[in-house]
């Protein structure tokens, strides 16, 4: 099992500027800060696991690689905002100096990792990249994504490996709505997210966004309601991610992983930690050794938590590499036992309705 | 109308530590940081809201004031680590050189705010001190918590202002166990805490806590589910907290105010909002001015984020004041439309079930 | 002896951007902090001298009052920055949202304590104000400086309160350019700065600079060499800051006080350290009471130790108030032991060859 | 010419306090803070010379290895406290839980790097290790150092690679009393120090200080004034430091490397930046080339500019390997104008006569 991760410093340069622009606000850094990060790939390093991972170097992605998704205008105004010291790509996505190249570093670094895994160099792959890219659209920022990273990755998957069907498993706490839209009418990608409902984009992410034209069926949405722990991850998981993606049978499987779902994040406010995300893992690396010979990618989004998303990576990147280090999550114990962790009846109810759907709709 | 405020600048003084000591966490503070209360007591001055509140000077509470609730070996051991440095006060209270100074302090500040408002001096008193209190144990800190201040301010009211009946609603996100402790017996103080569901301490604040002796049926517990936000909060002041104080006609409302249940702190999993705030606030001064002349004493707890907490703080005192200043709470109009903002039905089955175990308790 | 100060929280929510733009360079905040003042203001709190102290509240200075130095377009176009989420005045003049409302608000908080000083109010008075202002140009900002806060107080005070004599004494550790610029052909404003040789502004400063027209000899410049301490600067002002003032006899001096020739400030390379702080303000003051029934008013410059500046500017304060505190500057010991405190021999050849240089303009 | 690199993330993680126990001082963090050091790094990776370096692994020095300097009792001190949760080695030398592990690991780093080099499978190397250990005595913790990382690199090199005749040349901006001290009395060490005067440790580092018995003539100090700049360094390195190693004819030469005379840095008040760096190991890996087949080792020692240190921490590496990058200081043209970077002719007055009470000592 060969596994690759991309980590670039420059990715901690990313400025993604002030949480707040009211004139009531002390500024403050926004909520997108190089910590979680850096922190996740500090401890891939101080567990020893690096001993067991194949640095994968990354490149800025090329005007062109942008453009299978991007608006050339989009592409150029971002270039020229960030010549010009920076600003807002669109809706809460603002970036600094030099913005430009490393947002195309991120897409650049899900590109080597994609073409590691599908050139057979390696099994599987984890993009550590920033900025995340799951919201952004053809001709705006939003929501700390300048461009569509995963989408991006599929294109380049598609267009230069041949590869056609790919499935993406999004369990970032925010809709990825980014990449449903360019996906929304393709058989071929089948795209699903597990999100908190109604939150980012508060109008975007319902279960009854199921693809269009010969791409209906191809788009999962599964918003949970807030407070959803491991016990609702993980039956959403067993009874809508991994019989969708079985019946898909994939070429290559993605996973658009952020762990602001996880405990202590800011943002989201779910209840998953680091078990969850190793199930989530286990059950997709599983999928894969099944179709497509254990080619799994990970494209990193969000995850606001400094202190606890770098136990969370660790537990899926032990997953993917099928190794244990000797780190112990010190918050798992205490996690496992709060209020919430096991599937509720309103949260079985509403899966168990969306499986339904999900099936009725093939 | 009448309020005063305590902040004393040596709260933000206090040093809660790092947040893990685990060999495998890179250094980092605690979450129970300054800026959260620091930034409310600026945008109270920013916002003009200072010129319509009374500052209310702090001072160190006594070692005998200390002694209403704490065990003289615990103040003696807090004493003498914060001679050497700090150290751990029991479980996750963690304190720096100067910390039993500052701790007493905050309990000072507290005494200073009930006397204002028992004195007849003033109307309403918002004691914004730090650290907070409501999880301390006569015989040891716990969670971010040195000394009670909530339970030595009714002792205080109690021994020196003669008032008798008084009645305590946390709306902390995390359960108050150390003020439910030290009145669990009396029928004369009754404590009410709404917090989320065997969160911390994880072993306490069930709905079947309900006092014991003649303080049967004075002790009441609402552990929500987490994920609860702004309907579910109502719905548990107008079903169970307001009929109760109604019913109890307390001399003396204290409200123990954290804002760890709002948006986007990083550990409560709630959804609350500046709006929420101000109803529950609005709720308890029409309660107040029913029963005991208007008396609110608020007692700040816990609440991380340093971005939003000034927000909800500035709602709760514009409604103790009676007075809107011009400042626009900013994320109000999105908080208010996210997913699980109204009332959900397996919210309101359990806020009803406890509605009818408290009815049936007295 | 009544002494007022000004501060404002908003000075702290001054945006000064970030350290660099470098592509080789990771975001860092700028140099100017709000740290370094905001903890000077909470030392006063916390040390009881506030109890001697008048709180001045700040006003935001009208764009006439600004016009006094600053030219139509560069006001315009600050608003204009400022209202489209900020920018940079001219050189290293960062600023964020709002940021043309804080610049005004230290304006016109310095107009505020000269108006509480000139109209016999008050006896002295400090105006802790963010941003700086001794950089400033009628047509850019520069150097962390918006506008010259000094400059228009000089304006008012002679303007409005009808003052015609004034001395300014700028002992921030960079050349006070924009004030000597603002006065350099007026007999009525003798401006003295002290600083380190050729450091910011690197091309202005030097003591041949004297005033032109009928304001030769009333521009004094002493650039100290960098590593300059405690005896230095006493040599300065005893050799030539005081006689110079003395003989100008003004009826309103001004300190532009900065604090960043004190030791651990990060710019500067200078030794200062509280005494010299102290006693360059027992200098002022007790000139103050010679020429001028006392008047003193202190506008805050520069100083980038959020842990050293507190000290030093709480030493001034004491001076002025007449009244020490129970705070003891923890360094002091340490800092009066450094080598390189007491006068050096180049030290002392430079101070006398300016000071021989002055006299010879009268 | 092959050129390794130690670091290891675990050193960002040595906590070494507050920078004050005064209960006068708001809490803030101890100036050895891990930006300077992680930045570097990072820049060495951003900027492509990675690719020129090979990575060290770190790895625990042992009791015994740490016993080459430390008396039995400090080390097993430091192993309980660090096990209570850290403590005080000495004089301020703070460290937090787990802090032995990684003070071992400081000095495991430098020994690693030193056996790199004198095993012959590397002709220089940089051990970038945190903490730093130039201070360090055999029985305490001084100035942010627990352990004599190069005291024991130094005896390493002795005992277990034979090699015998060894020069140090110490440039941080404090005085390097621990490699003094253990070597002070032999004449096969050669310890030199380029330093501020009287600063740190406040009262040693005198140019009288010249080793003892044998050692006599083997131990020089260069005490500078403080605002010394590039001239006095480059003319220290000339007219002393480079003369007496040329003389001593080492068999390796090792630079305890602070950053710390640097500008911007808060403690040191010097003038020195990228290109004196560049410059003083240009000298240095010249005499290398001459005297031991290129062989240098650099262990890091202070340097508290996050923005800085990396400039000139990449200037020194891009020396040793003799490769540029593309990186360009933004600040060099700028500091290299600033008054005082000429050599001043107190300071020449200075170096000339302890260059003359070196060659008198021979
Ligand atoms: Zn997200
Ligand atoms: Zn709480
Ligand atoms: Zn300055
Ligand atoms: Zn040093």
């Amino acid at each position: 099992m060969s596994v690759g991760i991309v980590w670039d410093e420059r990715y901690a340069w990313h400025d993604a500027g002030r949480a707040s622009n009211s004139p009531w606000a002390e500024p403050y850094p926004a909520f997108d800060r190089p910590e979680s990060k850096r922190r996740l790939f500090a401890l891939v390093e101080a567990s020893g696991l690096m001993d067991h991972l194949v640095r994968i170097p990354a490149r800025a992605a090329s005007e062109a690689e942008l453009g299978y998704f991007h608006t050339p205008d989009y592409i150029e105004r971002i270039r020229a905002l960030s010549e010009a010291g920076g600003g807002d790509a669109g809706e809460a996505a603002v970036f600094g100096p030099n913005g430009f190249d490393i947002a195309r570093l991120a897409v650049g670094g899900c590109l080597e990792a994609t073409s590691a895994v599908l050139s057979g160099r390696l099994d599987k792959a984890y993009a550590l990249v920033r900025p995340c890219g799951h919201h952004a659209e053809p001709g705006r920022g939003r929501g700390f994504c300048l461009f569509g990273n995963t989408v991006i990755a599929i294109h380049h998957a598609q267009a230069v490996h041949g590869v056609k069907r790919i499935a993406v498993i999004d369990w970032d706490v925010h809709h990825g709505n980014g990449t449903q839209d360019a996906f929304y009418d393709s058989p071929d990608v089948l795209t699903i997210s597990v999100h908190q409902d109604r939150y980012y984009p508060v109008d975007s992410g319902g279960s009854e966004e199921k693809g269009e034209g010969s791409g209906h069926g191809f788009n999962i949405n599964v918003p949970l309601p807030p407070g959803s722990g491991h016990g609702a991850y993980v039956a959403a998981f067993e009874r809508i991610v991994i019989p969708a993606i079985d019946q898909f049978a994939p070429e290559l499987i993605i996973i658009a992983c952020g762990f602001d779902a996880g405990m202590s994040d800011p943002l989201g406010r779910m209840l998953c930690y680091s078990e969850t995300y190793r199930e989530m893992t286990r059950q997709i690396t599983a999928l894969a050794s099944k179709h497509c010979d254990g080619r799994v990618l990970i494209c990193h989004e969000g995850g606001y938590s400094p202190t606890y998303v770098p136990f969370c990576g660790l537990a899926v990147l032990e997953e993917l590499v099928a190794h244990r280090t000797a780190v112990d999550d010190p918050l798992a114990a205490w996690y496992a036992r709060v209020g919430g962790q096991a599937l509720q009846h309103h949260q079985e109810t509403l899966i168990d309705a969306i499986a339904k759907g999900v099936q009725r709709s093939r």
